[in-house]
């Protein structure tokens, strides 16, 4: 996987110098070009106010680490505070939070923002705009914690290492309406919801909200932590790539030949509009998923072979890790993933069927209406800015022999491959039809399919979540 | 009650002339002034673009009566097209749109619309501006209607005794996601909310939105038409006033002095301000409650005697039917409240503790934070030009023998009387505290519960909904 790395590579080079070199890659089929990273702070900061990109949300970029000099007397503070100790999801929340992904927050939510989030999708600026904000960032105490914090108004976020990772201060601790944050988020109350049962069922009665003050930059030492490049160092290499458009696409899945069909004709009609070049943003989220969706290292590997078989261009694509935790909240959450990617630059956003959409965990029917994501997108408050690029439905055509748009006239010449019958396909170890995948990335998916130790006959087993 | 007509009298007077008039009155205790109406249609346009009344939302009032001369037709074509049968909350929904109390909704809501409610609380304009609506204003149908409907693109609305109400036009059949309506509606989706049984378990499982051609203006012939004023001709009924003012009271429970001497305490905070004639619209729902609030017509006669007490002053105050049903959801609801009341010219909005709140159906607490609803309003989109108005804390204050608002620093001189208990003594023809509430009013209350056949020993029976 070092080739994928060669395409944000961080390593400082010689010269910092902004032309375009070419580099010969062992790894990807094609050779392919990269511009130099500039490892200079405020030669970073030139850069980036004089890129063309999208401006933040409230725009400025919010970034919550501490200032180099002040770290060592931050972390004595840490030190000496009430601690709360975080969950690998609340973790995954400050390191968004702390890169500004969720700008202009500047740490978990306090109640007026909660409802806000909850009630408008948006948040209100001083200035009296909006932005969007769909998803709540939250981070709960119990009963215990709020007793030990008593008075304080800062407290310290422990990881699980018991490593002191933030300060959280000027805070506010309210009450945590369960019921009503899970009905307003998802729009249904049923057990089974991926997410409520991992970080909300069993979560403190009480919310703490306030300012993060990050001590370290939030690593995972999984081997993936290159990939993770921060809305800041995105816009840079977008910026080093002259890119004049970014169109990003979210993805927690296997990429097959339909995705990458419809990224390469996303570029084309880019183009066509008049764009010199239009950069895709690969970014598969990182964070918390669902046991069984494929883990992101596996997913890491898939990806990276789709890019060696050459199914998509190197040159003209970004890959990298977005930290976020999944929520499975379809219309709602689809918002969230957009405006994400508004802040590490991207102005185009691909949104597919059923966007962060799930089966419903008590019923036999999809919990979102499947054209709901795509249509609450488009009418989004706070998302005004950003270009939404509808999914075309993509499938196997057996004429062709590989994935192609769906032709409505000659619908007997398709087939449609679902994510269910994918994974049946990886799992028992047979080959989808010539053209879906190609062969590099379903090896991966067979691999991973193998690697699962099962625990019964015919049951793909409970996997870990990356 | 004829006392009360006397307020919004509608019949017409000889002149036309706009004087303040005295007029002796036998019912209401003080004399009080009150200007005559104007009822020729052109005059009343003309008052009211002259008025200095806050704008309806999207500038313009909607008003969705057939024109006189098109009125015989439009009744012959609603009797050619596929028939709709609207329950009498259908009805009042009907009746809450043709006068303009959602402008600028032309009737029951579209795909786009209810999405927009649903996640943002707000539609958005053609001009780019929101405006609040966070209410879903809905028409249900089942498989069978729909399929009669078949390619019509208008269907006809008939009430209960089979009459032409309205045609509802360019319609739009979409599916009705009941349980996310009702999750991001309420908060939850315990069972029993009292609308979500009465108004949504059984009704069909496809909505249809369109723009509403209502036939004639909806009247409910029990005694309190009269006091049905339309937001328009509310907004004429405050231009002859004379207000620089008008402040709303929404209400669905007996007055008692503890709400009297808020609304006397805002006007005096008005005045303060330098308004000089703020005017009260004191504006009981008149839709669907659940069983066990007290009936309009019987809320209605107690807040005639709260009049005739002067325990409120009949030349400031205008007391008129609001004619929506009763959602009971709280913080989204209260937004409705205060919006719809806009369009009636209210520039400012009392708000108190929990309002459109009730306990949770299934769990033993409040459904909502008592905070949230004037903490959401304050925070609505599209509600930036009303000016709220928290609600002051009044109860029974021991060394004063009369309402008074509370004085954290001597919580010992005061008794809180809740809903409950006022229910309790009324029930059980008990007096409450002198000065809790006028005489006159408390024996409508004990009335109004002796009217009740008890169908146990203990409990107070259901009663039927006004």
């Amino acid at each position: 996987m070092a080739s994928m790395a060669a395409l944000f590579i961080k390593t400082p080079y010689p010269s910092h110098t902004h032309s375009i070199t070419k580099f010969p890659n062992t790894h990807f089929a094609p050779t392919f070009r990269v511009s130099v990273s500039v490892p200079s702070g405020r030669i970073k900061r030139r850069l980036r106010v004089s890129s063309g990109l999208i401006e933040p949300d409230g725009g400025k970029l919010v970034e919550l680490l501490v200032d180099e000099p002040l770290k060592d007397l931050k972390k004595r503070e840490a030190l000496s505070l009430p601690r709360i100790k975080l969950s690998s999801i609340d973790l995954q929340w400050v390191h968004v939070l702390s890169e500004g992904w969720a700008s202009p927050l500047r740490g978990f939510m306090r109640e007026s923002e909660f409802l806000q989030t909850l009630h408008f999708n948006t948040l209100r600026l001083q200035n009296g705009s909006a932005v969007n904000m769909s998803v709540p960032i939250l981070l709960a105490i119990d009963d215990s914690q709020k007793h030990l914090i008593a008075e304080s108004t800062k407290v310290a976020l422990f990881d699980s290492n018991n490593n002191p990772v933030a300060i959280l201060k000027d805070i506010e601790i309210y009450k945590h309406p369960k019921e009503e944050r899970i009905a307003r988020t998802w729009g249904t109350t049923a057990s089974g919801l991926p997410y409520v049962e991992e970080a909300i069922a069993n979560a403190g009665n009480w919310l703490i909200g306030g300012d993060l003050e990050v001590l370290e930059p939030i690593k995972y030492h999984d081997g993936l932590d290159r990939f993770r490049l921060s809305p800041s160092e995105l816009r840079e290499e977008f910026t080093r790539r002259n890119a004049d458009a970014v169109f990003a696409f979210q993805l927690r899945n296997p990429v097959h030949n339909g995705h990458a069909l419809l990224m390469t004709d996303t570029r084309r009609r880019l183009l066509d509009m008049g764009y010199k070049n239009p950069i895709l943003l690969l970014h598969p989220l990182g964070g918390y998923t669902k046991a069984d969706d494929v883990p992101l290292s596996w997913r890491m590997k898939q990806h990276e072979k789709v890019l060696e078989d050459g199914v998509l261009d190197p040159e003209t694509t970004v890959v990298s890790i977005f930290p976020s935790p999944m929520h499975y909240a379809g219309p709602t959450e689809v918002q969230w993933h957009a405006k994400a990617r508004i802040n590490a630059g991207a102005n185009f956003y691909i949104v597919g069927r059923d966007p962060a959409g799930m089966g419903h965990p008590s019923e036999k029917r999809d919990l979102y209406d499947a054209d709901h994501g795509k249509k609450v997108l488009s009418m989004a408050p706070g998302l005004e800015r950003l270009n939404i690029l509808p999914f075309k439905v993509a499938a196997y055509d057996k004429t062709q022999g590989k994935m192609a748009f769906f032709d409505a006239s000659r619908p007997q010449d398709f087939v449609f491959i679902s994510g269910t019958k994918m994974r049946m396909l990886a799992k028992n170890k047979e080959n989808p039809p010539d053209g879906f995948m190609c062969p590099g990335g379903w090896k991966v998916l067979v691999e991973y399919y193998d690697s699962l130790v099962p625990t019964t006959n015919d049951k793909v087993p409970v996997a870990v979540p990356a």
